[in-house]
């Protein structure tokens, strides 16, 4: 048999469809972002980095840096083993306990990553609880599809950010089984934000658990970055905060929050946290480091909130249209997988500005999209940089009469 | 409806069978490596760490270190996206031509972890090649049975290290039909090798792709350190090699290595390898000098292995009994979970030896043990230590009846 060939012809297909995924290679500099080394071919050597999810530059903040670095030489590279043989270290419990501070919850548990925490925690939950539901926000990331595919629970998707269409769904299934609550806080493709407070409400009146992925609000939301719920007054009304430690806070890693039990739970049972060598001790400090930073600074966020509102304004007089949003997300929908990487390319290669275009399977077909996330770092020069290469090219195209 | 009581119920169950796992609170050391502080109530300050997965203690290797540290420098803490999204890093991409070289491939993928690599790999190619049927060693890890669970293809167990019981299997099986034979190598538990010749030549007539994790078996076994299979000279026979950079070569991280088409494919459609932050620059960079380190030097692996010869010669005749195997791998039998608990309390606390006792579910009810893992760093004093306090507790305790 031929496996080769088998390969090569789903990849075929990808590419005929214009799906197929090229990687931008990059070599982040540490006090240049959001400017990085380009190595991709046919792009200028430096370009700026205008869809990174390191979104607060917290990457390159000298408090994280020297945290992890302090921590290589404290503690060495890797963390030496499983959780359980021989892999926890004091910097694990440290962070551990830092994240349930922030998120005022009695403990927390440390993942490899946020898509690991969230596939870990809805299998486990969703398997180990006899006859369990989960009620799936119809939008919700692949993390938590598929945790709850993989626990072969029962799942009941609602209507994307719709607390009626979840009653609906609540009000029809047994009251005695156990259920879960499942949604995001910021969605990241959209940048749409969850209606928290009535979706707890709703789920509270229903006996069910809430399940709230944070992960691209932790660090950016809330007076101590504790996420939309912090913001809100509602993180003691959820039963489990996930979120990671790699976007806002610019290391690596994931995390749940919740009560001791639930804590101790997982930590338990689940495969996905067990039979994997723990993050490096230097990767925890790290992220502790840029945790209590972004606990006690606004700065970070105030920089952030208004280079996003420059940013929107700007499209706004320039006559691009972008999604309407409350969040740091900004897209510009294109609409059309090949023009959305046509559109990529000429603005890398004739602009510097890299932007990756977002395709199938990451956003519905058809919903194809530039997504722009400007952090404290991108100066008002980028911004105008930026508009001006847009307003251009959307001059240049027929493309602007497409997506108008 | 009580869900943390929910969660008690099961927790107490696991208290009850003697399965609740207490993690040692570790302060790893650079340069101090086997030696650690200990956070764990009623213990020594300092312990010997005797069953670290950092085999030959290359987390605390200079060329690590600086190489971890150099990076951090240059690059900043994150990789600031998904691989798609901004998070390729030239470090990333040094770091996969390097495990392709380690292990004759023309292709590697990078993922944030071992297990993720086999749930990841195994999911996608079970679910995406029609109708594929996956035989699977009956002792396989836990990222293997759940990356073929996920993938709901047809699964076939086959008796452990056993190439006559796989080859009447797939004889049973239809012809023309995808075929993956996953094993690994070193099985981690019992340290046992798998034939892997047989079982290549067994896949091979029979038109099966092979999946080989060789995770406890990179950096220490072959003259580069690319495994078993290196050692064998069979790494060219094997369709897929997967591997860890979180055990020998001391970070975190796992990978798969192939040809380009496989390679492109997993990447292309992996769920658990899209939808994630990629590792931060300075781990790849870290664990790329790891490898290239112990491609070219031979003296970790020979200090290696004359400790776990010392060991065993020790224990031999001390008269503790201990699995026979060709690993360095080197597990002393206790089958009980509270026994092996306990011993593993007296050995910390009176002797400042930790070694974690392993129960179900890393190991089957019954075969609970402890399992020594001698690195290049454990001098000879540090064995003398280890197998009269075993001798001791040996003579102390009824155990030795036990467990003859
Ligand atoms: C909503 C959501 N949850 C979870 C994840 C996974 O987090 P991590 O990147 O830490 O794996 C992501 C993105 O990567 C995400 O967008
Ligand atoms: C055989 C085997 N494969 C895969 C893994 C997972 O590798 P990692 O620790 O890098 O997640 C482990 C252990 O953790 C293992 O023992």
């Amino acid at each position: 048999m031929d496996y080769d060939a088998l390969f090569q012809t789903q990849l075929d297909a990808l590419k005929a469809e214009g799906n197929y995924r090229i990687f931008a290679e990059l070599e982040r500099q540490r006090g240049q972002f959001p400017r990085a080394i380009s190595h991709s071919e046919n792009t200028p050597d430096q370009v700026t980095v205008w869809c990174s999810n390191d979104y607060l530059g917290m990457g390159q903040h000298p408090v994280v840096i020297n945290a992890m670095k302090d921590a290589v030489d404290r503690f060495g590279a890797g963390a030496g083993g499983t959780r359980n043989i021989s892999g926890t270290n004091h910097a694990h419990l440290l962070l551990e306990r830092e994240l349930a501070d922030l998120h005022g919850k009695e403990a927390a548990l440390l993942f490899t990553s946020g898509y690991v925490s969230n596939w870990a925690a809805l299998s486990t939950l969703g398997s180990r609880l006899p006859d369990c539901i989960i009620l799936s926000d119809e939008l919700n990331h692949a993390s938590m599809i598929e945790g709850i595919r993989h626990s072969r629970a029962k799942k009941v998707l609602w209507k994307h950010n719709d607390p009626k269409d979840l009653e609906a769904k609540l009000a029809a299934l047994p009251a005695n089984a156990p259920k879960i609550v499942a949604f995001e806080s910021v969605y990241s493709m959209d940048g749409d934000i969850a209606p928290i407070r009535e979706i707890v409400e709703v789920a509270e009146k229903y006996g069910a658990m809430t399940y709230l992925d944070e992960v691209h609000a932790v660090g950016m939301y809330g007076p101590r970055g504790g996420g939309v719920a912090e913001r809100e007054g509602l993180m003691d009304r959820i039963t489990l905060i996930e979120g990671t430690l790699g976007k806002a806070y610019g290391v690596v890693g994931g995390y749940i929050t919740g009560s001791v039990a639930l804590c101790d739970f997982i930590r338990s049972f689940a495969s996905g946290f067990i039979f994997t060598t723990a993050l490096p001790p230097a990767v925890a400090a790290a992220a502790q480091a840029s945790i209590a930073h972004l606990k006690a600074s606004n700065t970070e966020r105030e920089a952030q909130r208004q280079q996003v509102a420059r940013l929107r304004a700007k499209l706004d007089r320039a006559g691009i249209p972008h999604l309407d949003n409350d969040s740091h997300i900004i897209p510009v929908m294109i609409k059309d997988p090949v023009k959305c990487r046509q559109l990529a390319d000429i603005l890398m290669q004739d602009f510097g500005i890299y932007v990756q275009p977002i395709n199938y399977p990451t956003v519905p077909k058809g919903t194809e999209r530039l997504r722009f996330t400007p952090s404290p770092y991108h100066s008002d020069a980028d911004i105008d940089h930026l508009v001006a290469a847009l307003t251009t090219l959307w001059k240049r195209c027929a493309i602007s009469h497409a997506v108008a």
